[in-house]
């Protein structure tokens, strides 16, 4: 990776989510950014004028202008460009790109069968990784997404080479190369062995430490696929590799009723999904749960008390019906969760989507979810009540997702499920650069772009709005 | 409206749903329009050289290529590119396109006081109106929008801009003054009374004839916001008005719960919402029902004995907490469904958008449908059957809506709801020309796509891939 070899100063309008439900709003601000690519500086200019700037610099101890030692990024001014932390996908399927959007009416089981195996198994041609990958780092990064979990597919050099993409195009990473060694995947794709599938595990762990010894970029990830495409020793393997090396773990978890009873039926001496993967040692505080959708309260229990994560993937939950992720359960109980696109289970790479579309499957949620009963009026009571029997262990209203809920999840949120919340998904002092610039109205045609629009139409879904977007102070994407 | 100087010949791939579920696809075909933008030519071409497009112009009658008596189109060769027929938006608030994406946390009726009715009265000022219109009519031209059936405000002067500003741009438009003279609205934005809300309508609909007496492109609409915004006095009158001048009606119907309980105790000697409007002579073949989530099968079946149409506005539905509609439900009973993209209840102004949505919410309705139950095996029938005792009037399940199906709904369903399906919609000789031109790939950062990439995340966010629009064969946007 090239190292930075300016200081910058970054000026304009800051927007971040620093906590649930919380968008911080830094206007007139300077961002000093060091060679490395870490914040150093966040300050109010009360002069934007280049002199101002420089005074800035020469109070930070930077050097006046002509010294040569730093430049300056201007955000732009006025109301529609600014600041925004880059987005974190916890969970996606880089070997899966090409099939967006192709789902047909299949649900989960079938969908891997109809169209992922086949398009997995390919990629023991480096070529199509090659092609893949490289068009998928792309595509993420042109959304905005410094930080991707990806699922690569069970071919060692493939992975590796998912490895060196992202390395030479700067996207922080997480690398999984895919275990699956049981007889619920075809023949045409599986791992022979427990012992192969972790030779090989190991084989892109090696690699990935060659490239980045110091994981400053890219770190390897335990990637059993889900439960029913593991044998126990697998599982028990990676619990225990997991444990030795101090390695992050991300798999699949009840995104479907007909998954729950197939591990059910799989793994009929456990109490639950959950409890599989617990019994295997492999929810621990550095696991990403995806999905997560059917979980019964003690599994949520069991998984909050693990300090373990979910990444919550709304489009591909609702495009492949599997059903609708109660978020609003899973923060109450104190469970970290981000987002994830799950391509190409979701039809888009980009996080802004899934943030919008956690927003509405909230409000789908909101509608279903029947109010909190009014406290009763203790003049009428009587003996016989009208309270519903059934005990509800979780009683609240599920309350719709905010905007900047949406956007705390698919930032911050996206961060502490990886263990970076010290370092990305937030501007502050201390933390990588990892940014983008939105700029709106500068799209094609955006002629019809009027002041006081709302955030929908203009600044959702046109990837021409994401101008320019940093990687630990390395611009990773420009649009032109 | 000028009119089209030449013929042209469209060459490409045209694809199209000509019914439901049917995606066409015409290959090397070539589409002959004529100087009033009607399809006079469809067919396929073994040779697309431009010898090839002379021969065939010859063997229309149409000259020589030197003759300049026509000109050529090409629509790009490879599967990246491709013709559509224009979308139909059957549903849009085009004095609300201001406040897309702004709706927090409300439902419908705090969202109407809240947010839609402040900003609809601004549009006393003509400059406010030129300002908001202009940008809405752009956009959703730039998403290929050729026909829109618009809700205004109540300003005359204002819906009259809406309409010139419409016929200025070439786009297809129903113009809808909006009625509402009861006091359930704010005494700062409602008609006077039932008599000024008529003479105010009728005001629109001469200027509407006066600037385009043959309704080629413009069509003036009757729009009662909905039950609650109107007394019964207006109501009749809008009816009888529709009956005399055989003019085309637009409201709401059914869109939220609370919505639904206000209609029954304001009109508490109407059966149901749906028999409020019929009371009042207003289902007819003509009208457009927007929303109509909470229908009862009696109400279904009274709108569907009256052919009245339904606009399906799947964003909105989600972003206000209404409700999940049951498209399949409407469809099975035969009545012919549209989509609105309801801006600014749904953040985007784009059709696809909501086709995508349509899709989207269906697979909700879908996991929450019980499947179907088997057929009871006669071996052991008993007399104690477990089968649900509470009668289902529907038992089929809501499947889920297919691509084309999206598709088709945004199209030729569309069209179908405004009477307009023998002109618009699809590809067909004697039809009008109102097309998009799709090209994947060209839009900004493209350098990720990859052949054999699925719909989703290429073709169906961004503006960019609508490369140019047609309205009756002229052309009426492009990207450049």
């Amino acid at each position: 990776m090239p190292s930075v070899l300016q200081k910058i100063i970054y000026t304009g309008t800051f927007l971040s989510t620093p906590s649930l439900d919380e968008l911080q709003v830094l206007a007139s601000h300077a961002v000093g950014v060091d060679e490395d690519g870490v914040i150093r500086h966040i300050e109010h200019m009360s002069d934007q004028s280049d002199t101002g700037i420089q005074e800035l610099a020469v109070s930070w101890g930077w050097g006046k202008w002509e010294e040569g030692k730093w430049s300056c990024v201007k955000g732009g001014a006025g109301g529609n460009s600014w600041w925004f932390p880059g987005f974190v996908d916890t969970h996606i399927h880089a070997s899966q790109y090409p099939n967006c959007g192709i789902i047909g009416k299949t649900t989960l089981l079938d969908w891997l069968t109809t169209y992922t195996f086949p398009l997995e198994s390919s990629f023991s041609s480096l070529s199509k990784a090659r092609q893949v990958y490289t068009a998928c780092v792309s595509r993420t990064l042109s959304h905005g997404t410094t930080t991707a979990s990806y699922f690569a597919t069970r071919h060692v050099a493939a992975t590796n080479l998912l490895a060196d993409i992202c390395l030479e195009k700067g996207q922080r990473a997480f690398i999984g190369r895919v275990c699956m060694d049981s007889d619920m995947s075809p023949s045409y794709y599986r791992d022979e062995s427990p012992q192969q599938a972790l030779t090989d595990t190991i084989a892109t762990i090696t690699h990935i430490k060659t490239i980045d010894p110091t994981h400053t970029l890219l770190t390897p990830i335990l990637t059993p696929r889900f439960a029913p495409s593991c044998t126990s020793p697998l599982l028990t393997a990676l619990g225990s590799l997991s444990a030795q090396e101090n390695l992050p773990i991300q798999t699949h978890i009840s995104e479907n009723t007909s998954e729950v009873s197939l591990v059910a039926s799989l793994f009929p001496t456990h109490t639950s999904y959950a409890h599989v993967y617990d019994a295997h040692a492999l929810l621990t505080p550095r696991t990403v749960l995806a999905h997560a959708i059917h979980l019964t309260p003690p599994e949520r229990a069991l998984i909050s008390s693990r300090k373990s994560s979910i990444s919550h993937c709304p489009i591909s939950n609702t495009s492949l019906s599997s059903g609708l992720c109660r978020v609003r359960d899973l923060l109450d109980q104190g469970i970290t969760v981000g987002l994830g696109t799950d391509t190409s289970g979701g039809y888009s790479a980009s996080i802004l989507a899934a943030a919008r579309e956690a927003s509405m499957v909230s409000r789908i949620v909101a509608h279903l979810t029947p109010e909190e009963p009014s406290a009763p009026d203790p003049t009428t009571t009587t003996t016989t009540t009208t309270v519903p029997q059934t005990p509800d262990p979780n009683p609240k209203p599920c309350k719709k997702l905010s905007v900047p809920e949406s956007l705390y999840l698919a930032t911050l949120g996206g961060a502490s499920c990886l263990g970076l919340s010290h370092r990305i998904g937030n501007f502050a002092i201390g933390m990588d650069w990892d940014a983008q610039l939105i700029e709106l109205g500068t799209a094609p045609d955006a002629e019809g772009s009027v002041a006081g629009e709302g955030i929908g139409d203009v600044g959702g879904q046109d990837r021409g709005n994401t101008r320019r977007v940093y990687v630990r102070g390395r611009l990773v994407h420009e649009r032109r």
